[in-house]
């Protein structure tokens, strides 16, 4: 991928309120491809149950499709995201979400994600469809 | 649903990290179903474009899922969960999202929740899958 | 709807190749809405099991969506079908799955389609996402 | 895998009123893993469009998520499959649906599946999630 692309999404993310409110730091990208990271903190992140919730699990899901899928410097927009969850992180544990494209057509990109925590072990697979607006990325 | 399981959950809530962290709150909870509410905060929620982030969408719409699914009184599990986007909230709109139970069988529930602002406008709907594991909810 | 686009489809499903393979005939089709049925029979439609096949009712449960989906007389495309299975038909019982609008955007639709049992026991829900390429339908 | 488990598996789909109705075969079958295949027949698949029925497309995708989940000797019930669909196949062109284990717990378990014509191309991606019921396949 194009380097101004890469250090404008990599800006991006750093100044993102979202990434910055669950400590979510990006950690690879090329193109069709993103590697983002967080350290589950159950003091901000745990559900009623005292451990990690679905959204927090999710949001660092979210945020490897979302910068996956601006690689080729063209805005791209989340249409559908289905998420299946296969266990639970242990407290203070660094977790990634590593999101690949499938397949891309002139409208649609398609990706697979995974989270994983720091011992590789896998918390949750992800399918997600994005829509290619064909703008260009405006803080290029 | 009995009321000491209403109360317990509100409380739950209440106290919960990730509710707190978005500002989520508790409106409504009844036998499979639940409204929470938050305010859509651009300073913590916004995404690299500007616009609401899809995890804090989703946070709001998971918080829903995981309130409606243990209105019986046991412990349900996510296992699936799928959202489609509709549209992007006005910054500072007051954001609800309503889950309601289609079916339940012995070991799973169906959900189907909606996201919407608070002129009415649909900005997400989502199918959830539960995995009911018949314990008793630990803080009644 | 437009009767000369009811029409169309109409006959469009009469001539469907698997519609007349699945014996699928349209019960009802207006805005946005669509029903559809089958006789659901063993012999061509069981699994490995000797119940319905999950192809065989997704089958059911995408035409619905296919006829829903084209009733403003434009073309739209199947994007992603996500279906939760909750139970299995009887031999022989009439199945229904009826598909609705939840909403639309230019270039999307978003449906929620049921199938259900002649006793209108549920047996499956649905979410599905179209895109709309805005051409008309061909055979108008 | 047991050879006796594949071996009356391999017999249940060549049984299949399902699977013969389509022309599915099973290619390839082994822990967790599955290929199944056909020729994509217009006069029997097509939709009202003269394209390939995502019901169709569907159904040998389902095919490869049932065989793949049932490799232990232990009945798998599918409980969510989530389909994109990518391009539309050439009539009369083989098609193979190929299932993979992404992971599995006491009582689920994730496959990612995907369907390509013989020229490679990718027609659709899959996720989807069964129910280990852990009963012992009937049939062995």
């Amino acid at each position: 991928m194009e380097e101004r692309v890469r250090a404008a999404i990599r800006e991006a993310v750093n100044r993102e309120p979202f990434a910055r409110q669950f400590g979510i730091e990006l950690a690879f990208l090329d193109d069709g491809r993103s590697r983002v990271e967080m350290v589950y903190d159950p003091a901000r992140q745990d559900n009623i149950y005292g451990r990690a919730h679905g959204g927090a699990l999710f949001g660092l899901i979210d945020e490897a499709f979302e910068t996956a899928a601006q690689t080729d410097g063209t805005i791209a927009v989340a249409m559908n995201v289905n998420v299946t969850y296969i266990a639970s992180p242990e407290p203070g544990s660094r977790l990634a979400a590593e999101a690949r494209e499938v397949s891309r057509t002139k409208r649609t990109a398609t990706y697979e994600i995974r989270l994983a925590d720091d011992r590789g072990r896998l918390l949750a697979v992800c399918q997600a469809l994005a829509f290619r607006t064909g703008k260009p990325i405006p803080f290029l």
